[in-house]
């Protein structure tokens, strides 16, 4: 199985930015940690940061000739992006919205995502463990349609 | 490591209601399968379920006691109960918030969580396979405070 | 044609609880007329009043097996019971919401019900004749199905 | 006892007009219908039917002299016409408003009547038996009247 | 000087509904003291009262050909009525729009005027003397432009 | 009879300020215009501006003991003093609103008034006419009264 | 092709009403225009005003009859009337709406159409060349069904 | 006189639950406290604590039958209890609404009480004291509708 | 001890206006009685009553150098002042709102406090006996602080 | 005449995304079939899509040099942007919205445009052939500005 | 040139005042500090402080006869008065807006401003040196004015 | 001192782009006459322009290296842009938003900015002089942060 984990908008910042709510563990950390993981659960996982809207679609768009699954966190997008949302509604495989912090615990205008109806769920509150339980979620999704 | 698994409302219709909704498998396998998932993860978990919002307070009230982690599926209370937040708020061990169905994508009333903000985190939209998620979330962030 | 005729909280005290808007009949008499209307009906009527949410979720979800219609006034929690009109979604037999006053004519917040869009319909303003007028709507629906 | 049963815009088509939601029975069938159960309950039933609000308006402007109770339907009226619901507050005879469908659980702004407060109560969801219900209804009403 | 006084829907009622808010005279008594009124101010009072949205509109389009000023009691239309608001909009006399009651004093929805911002201004509140301040109101402009 | 005229704040700039919104009239002259209009009606006519909230309070608490009617023009706190509301409602003598312009056809918080529904009724649009027909309209106010 | 162009409420007074919104063109020169436009297309264009709702509900009754297709201008009560919503839906050929002005850019209250969503698309800001439009989109509309 | 003070939802955790909100008393010691103040005063304190809706609703339908008064505070039911108002409306002894923080001060959605419109009043902020200013508003009500 | 008790716009009104809301005692005589009240708690209390937002605040500004709290019934200005609002925020004495009627009863602008959450606590509907509570409730507190 | 055609984002998806909704047509055949169209109607036809809110922003901009008219359809954008908005505002040829949905029967999200107000009119719910009536509503208006 | 420094309402508390909000400097250091910098720049600076609202709009009125701009910080009166406004909106010179504290980062209530709109402009978060920057903008307008 | 100044989307249009609100100067000429500005005030300053919001971000993410601060105009990525907001808030060098224009008296969706609370301040309404000020406001804080 092959899985692409994308990371929007300041993610590239991770461990600088604002640690008391996002962590200390830089994002380079992150993805180290999940390719690990990765291979423990035999999943490959790609990795894929970008801070433009724009190149977000794209790889969304491209990810269904590549990848079995996404794991998706839409950062400052989440909360305003209809043309990601769609990107996403037109994507074949599953895609798990993860958020590192409790984004129901937050401003009002962050507990509101438009992106998380176009994927089949939504992961939010566990930091970078949160990604983990994206790539399980899409392993459990994985079986589940196989045994239909 | 124990962790209490507490279902909301409705539940223990499981496999018989709506089950374009919320799928055919029964609350009983669905705690079956738990629990050996439990024992794959030396957690041991234990279940409750009750359609009484007091019953679910007290539950979350003397849960501390007991339990090193909450896993709960407010269902119906979800969106509305500030009393069940409340106990949730006044717990001392972390709690999860589990989803069935993906409620970003239903009806308006059900996109908005009252009691998420009391938890550390909600997972939403992965069926049955989410209460695992959430136990892989409390075995988590419990490696995390150890590491502190 | 069995029918379970469900009170919601504060219907108890009916015929002492503000005369003005909810009427100077007891429950029991509002029963018992029911129950001799049913008769003539060849309808056979039992009641269940309860104060609490989750004992109405439960009588709700057990009903379909000793019943083939519901008559369900929900009081106070018509406009704020989440839980309650997933427990009448999930049951298969139909579910008529009765109220006693004009809800239209009333406060902002009692105009709007949770409950009704999970019964087949709903009669409101008829005072206690709005429970007969259930009934025979049930009976159009029974008939209605067989006539299929 | 004589009512006078109107129908609002658009009900002369019921038989063509969306029968997934109205039923495929014509507003002719129905009348003849209510005529027949009008006449097992000794009540003599007249109809009136017009997509024009002014002549639905004078209709119950006049319905006073001639009636003892309406039965209405105002249809795509009830949720925008403040003067049909001043001529229904006008008039001295109980009206009683019924809907086809269940309003209850259709689109946001066919969920709330502006007309309903000006009538004794609300009947919704029932279909062409709707109407039964609303001229059983004013029977009751009338018997209640009487009984003071 | 001639002015055309328009009276909406259900002001033919007047005198017999709900006098508690709208008063014990009858239309045909308060056009009677109109015209008086208005041939002691050198003005020709004329009359029309239709309960027709559409009547309403037609009437004010071609008024001002016969005459040079509006008094206008939208009635329920005020609230709701866009159609009637252009058709003041595109009247080249002056309108001044009249209500009995208080509408600021009354139910939510009454306190709002869609056609209010077509007229020159707006009285409410003063009874059936509102349509002669209305008649004295145009008086007024009119000196005021021929003054310029 | 006596009536007290009281303009709210910054209506002592009139003339001066956007005049072409309020016009070229000084307050002055309105007054002036005013207390002839009060002389040929056989009204004694005072006045009274303040830009202060307070002391328009307490020139409206004295007013019942000095003058049988109230024209007021609360100008900017119109739309947000409900002390101003207060003042007028505990006063025992009519009070009419008055706008120079029609408020109806302005921006959006100046179209609603808090004060209106403490007063008898509202005047808007006529300019400074508007406060002669507020005295006619107390005139039509105490004619009814007596003829009672 | 037979098509059958509806001008809503106002619309009979193009050319005069507010130019300099909706242009100097009388309704007459822009049928005779739509006319010719028709015959250039090989399609029979009719046409119809109406300032009555209750009218223009009874043509798009009578329409599915006579007509392959409806061009309609609701006007005023493109944004209230849910009676004209109902009758468009319920009938069996395509309507394309349009209207004259862009309503994306005028007052609040004109940017929403009740009446869109019930046809196959709208057209708005083109001003009578809207028209034209309407029945180009009716062709391709034609074409493309045939094509299936 | 004798007052029954009622206890909402997880109120038994006072002590425990968010002490830098609710303070650090048990409500053991805030009961013991009330009875003696209750003694110096004349006046018989018992008390009820529960965290079920339906238990509060029963215990306040009997509570006229054996009290003077009620002292309650909701808790997280305040905001959100339709049931729990109706059953205040219809108890015929006076209950004050008691809050230990200051509502007003804290989330938007706790700044709503349903419940206090069917008290006679409120009292919000002043710790576990607030039900001794309940109980002592009980004794001003008690005397001033003696003195009457 | 010294308290200050200050008295907002409109209530030199006392026992005038509005008794059937505010009750008939006046202003003068809530102050002796509150004097005597205080006498009997070794409080000396004393009074300001102002009708302007601008004395208000600058009593407030003033209190904390010769009182040890305040109790403050801000009438109309309580639910629109912030300017009042920012002086209790600043002020370093405890203050406590008082009002007369139950505002969680009456008009929806009534029932929000702007000024309440800058002041330790709020007492609502028990006439003037509020102020009492009030004077009780800064007792409390001010034990409260020493027992630290 | 130059007409440029903007695609915004997911629009290089056209057959493959969500074909129940957009169609299976592929964009290079729309384009195709477009430029073909164009030829008959002596309209030279340049196309650019792009995924970027920027580079859509930017040949806006541009389009003024080197055309005389665009149709463009922001898709996702055309909700949120105020940047594309602005960039529309700015330039000086006129420009055409186009939907290929009709947005008045989607989602709440969808049915309001930021864009469109910056264009002359909206074109919504013809599929490709509302490119092809964008181009004729430029030769329209074209044509009618020449005309003046 | 003459510029008139106003300190809206609880500003003569600075330094006393919500020091972690407000800052540590006095109004009159702030004043002597401004004079200092007025001199250094040509400018003569005047100062006035009100809490009464009244006053405020009196020396805004009197304003354009002594001075060549306005610098205003409306403290609480920012997001209520309208009256203010007006005096804003009526007065000849030019005036600017200044907050100490990042309004946009406050409170809901506190990030929209009445007055502003009818400033040339808002200067919102830099503390004492708003002042600076907002006599500073009224240079750079004087000069702008003086170069056309 | 090295100032980054960061120009939004379409202000590299500046001078062509809607002059009557936006001013005649191109942005070379305020990028020249602010670089002059700097020179004399001993601040070196550079500048960005980007349509793409994601560069937008990508620069500031990279100007804490590089400057002291950022005087940033968003444009029209201000109302709606929470990426931009997470970008400002990870920087750790002040940032000072401007705006050409007074947003606060433009349209409603321009009032509202999403980005502002991530800066130290506002500046709006001052045409290209707001870039001065945003550059003596970073000097003023830079001051105040090295006098502590």
């Amino acid at each position: 199985m092959r899985i692409l984990v994308i990371h929007g908008p300041n993610l590239n910042l991770l461990g600088r930015r604002e640690p008391e709510i996002y962590g200390t563990t830089s994002l380079e950390q992150i993805n180290q940690d999940l390719m690990e993981y990765g291979r423990n659960h035999s999943v490959e996982v790609h990795f894929f940061q970008s801070n433009h809207e724009g190149e977000l679609i794209e790889r969304i768009q491209q990810a269904a000739e590549h990848y079995d699954g996404l794991v998706i966190n839409p950062a400052g997008y989440t909360h305003t992006s209809v043309a990601l949302r769609d990107a996403l509604q037109s994507c074949s495989i599953p895609a798990v919205e993860v958020h590192l912090s409790n984004i129901h615990a937050r401003e009002e205008f962050r507990r509101h995502s438009i992106t998380a109806a176009a994927c089949i769920g939504q992961i939010s509150g566990f930091g970078a463990n949160g990604y983990k339980l994206g790539i399980q979620a899409l392993l459990f999704f994985n079986r589940g349609c196989k045994s239909h």
